[in-house]
């Protein structure tokens, strides 16, 4: 295909590169939650919305929510978002990607005067990242109605609670609650990411249909051994707390490869105050455990604990486990992967299923409304949260165009 | 054996005990290389020499050295020694058990007004651990005449070279050649030294025989993988750098097993800025080497680089291997290790022969003259560099019973 042909993708990379500028370092990209950067890029979405026939205002949270009234005063909403808040150094199509695919298959229906018999709320959430108050999914909890008020007194590194935050920006702390949908109202939840991974650009896919958003379960480890001079005692004498954790790395590695969706990782890993000439006594590492479904999840954890015991038992050391975070997995609606499906079909693309191993917005969604996501190829090896991350042209233009069939699909 | 029988043991300890009130620290000991506390311990020592007979003078590196003269005018000196320098937060017996038990031996011999045919020098170096200016050894190998003169313009961690650290303490650091002994007015070097690991505890033992002191090489090596998403990149698309790692720690500590003497150690291990959700892309490493003889060390680090090149290959990590000490094993005299052995079995003990995988002071004596070491027993689980060293009155008793056998026999 031309490039002269793409309706929709030149234009949503030109945005992207527009939202980029405002950014809290030079010559990199960092929004976090209401700085000044924030602040300017929620300003222009507004404005782009504003021109794109959408009523558009920005809640109580920062989110910046457009209307895009229906042909009927029908009382449901189809929601389509992503964020627009970025980690530090980041990338230009995590999160944006969705706002702006909604934003041109919005202008494109408002050029035509094409109207759905739903109104279709396009909202780019001010939160999802996590950044400044450890805490991911302001914007997309406020909205589902599941935000946690206990959050409001937290601080961030600068000791300003975020209850102060949304204060100072102009916005009301104590009406947080009152963001919350109604479930009655909702057609469902749509969104459009970037894949953050590889799987779509190993299989030269250029877009993927989401079955559900792995649930993970996180633990920091800790394994105890015996320190001691690393020339003076036998290597059967030993227990070496770097080599225990050596040996669950290897299992973790081995018992999640081969079982489809499930991953596992051991992403933290250290000997506090090492020496070359010191037999570890102390290695301490994060576990990261994550799959499809919960019970390919748990299952996993339970041998692993297994594992460890007999590690531990083996080499004489001890093993502390600590849980410290546990979700559980969302399924995408079936309905809503079918419409994908189809639509992709139609561009003569070959539907892919796949799961999505990261976190995101729609996670808020699952519960409460009929839930879709659509996954777009990530180039560079699928490098994500990385100013190396990166899309083409004619994958943002097909995810478009299977966003514009599946709303109108949804019509139906 | 009853307390009362011991003739030497409880006065190490008590002495032992005594030295070790000289320190830097409140509660703890530490006596590094011409602190305050430093120059006490020599004093306290020169002070106990002398009371035992013997001329005594702190040469230029702060050695303290006992002269106990022969019987006749005989060319040859027998060299008994040890350190009294110790790490931070140290055991009171690791180098000072070297030095107190030959001191009670002089101390025995005094008494008796007996005299060997040869002069005894008792001398306690006065710098082994390396501590003060990463380097070890300043008083074994001004001795023996191996003192590297370009450490005078080394600084510490104050500023203060070891050069205007001597001389400031009173000595020329230009004098330092001058101390070094000639080959042929030696007739050997004898060191007493506490284990530092748990062969002899663990085989019920409290001496043994030195057969050689380990060579060692130290690498540090660095994994390059492809840092990732760690719920989204599948297992069979990893490059991570951390479990690259892990096999290479299990690989060395494979190799190393059951091969006499050979001991193979990971102590620094780190994933640099990990995080729990992030699959490493980097992880360092620190890799120690060591055997009794050249040979099997340096089979054991080319199969191991075998290793590395396959999980490289295997993983698509990169692994480099940067070496950054080599020292050669040194052999014990096979007349001194016998005449030990000789004097352990009139003790009534096995003579029980094992490598020393730590260096000590005889490493430089090794080269120029007959020497040999014998280990004493350590409690604790055989732990080191640590408060919770220990040994007992038995076991030194034992050593200086055995010590002062094998001085005997020399005379022969």
């Amino acid at each position: 295909m031309a490039a002269s042909e793409l309706t929709f993708g030149p234009r949503i990379l030109e945005l992207a590169d527009r939202l980029a500028v405002h950014s809290e370092l030079p010559g990199a990209l960092a929004c976090t939650y209401l700085t000044p950067a924030h602040r300017a890029t929620a300003q222009e979405l507004a404005q782009w919305m504003r021109g794109s026939g959408m009523a558009v205002e920005i809640d109580g949270v920062a989110n910046v929510v457009g209307r895009y009234a229906g042909s009927a005063p029908s009382p449901k909403t189809l929601l389509v978002g992503s964020h627009y808040d970025t980690v530090v150094d980041a990338g230009k199509y995590d999160g944006r990607l969705g706002i702006l695919t909604g934003l041109v298959v919005i202008e494109h229906l408002n050029r035509a005067g094409r109207r759905l018999p739903f109104a279709i709320e396009l909202i780019a959430f001010s939160e999802e990242e996590g950044l400044r108050y450890s805490a991911s999914y302001i914007g997309s909890t406020a909205v589902a109605g599941s935000f946690d008020g206990a959050l409001l007194t937290r601080r961030d590194e600068g000791g300003i609670s975020l209850a102060d935050a949304i204060a100072k920006s102009g916005f009301d702390p104590r009406a947080i609650q009152s963001l919350a949908r109604r479930r009655e109202d909702l057609a469902g939840y749509l969104e459009v990411h970037i894949e953050q991974g590889p799987v779509l650009l190993e299989e030269g896919l250029p877009l993927g249909i989401v079955t559900a958003i792995a649930g993970g379960c996180r633990f920091v480890v800790t394994v105890t051994g015996q320190a001691g001079h690393a020339g003076t005692v036998p290597m059967g004498l030993r227990h070496d707390a770097a080599a225990a954790a050596a040996e669950l790395i290897l299992a973790v590695e081995r018992r999640c490869s081969g079982v489809p969706t499930l991953v596992g990782t051991v992403g933290k890993l250290q000997v506090p105050g090492g020496a070359t000439n010191v037999i570890p006594g102390r290695c301490e590492l994060s576990l990261d455990i994550r799959a499809a479904d919960n019970a390919v999840r748990d299952a996993a954890v339970a041998d692993l604990r297994a594992e460890v015991a007999a590690i531990a038992q083996r080499r004489g050391v001890t093993i502390d486990v600590r849980e410290t975070q546990r979700t559980g997995a969302v399924a995408c609606s079936p309905r809503v992967q079918a419409l994908f499906a189809q639509a992709i079909g139609r561009l003569g693309i070959k539907p892919r299923f796949l799961p999505s191993g990261a976190g995101h917005d729609a996670v808020n969604f699952g519960p409460i409304t009929e839930t879709g996501m659509l996954f777009v190829r990530c180039g560079n090896g699928g490098v994500s949260h990385s100013p190396r991350e990166t899309i083409t042209a004619q994958d943002a233009d097909l995810a478009a165009r299977a966003l514009l069939d599946v709303l109108t699909a949804y019509q139906d």
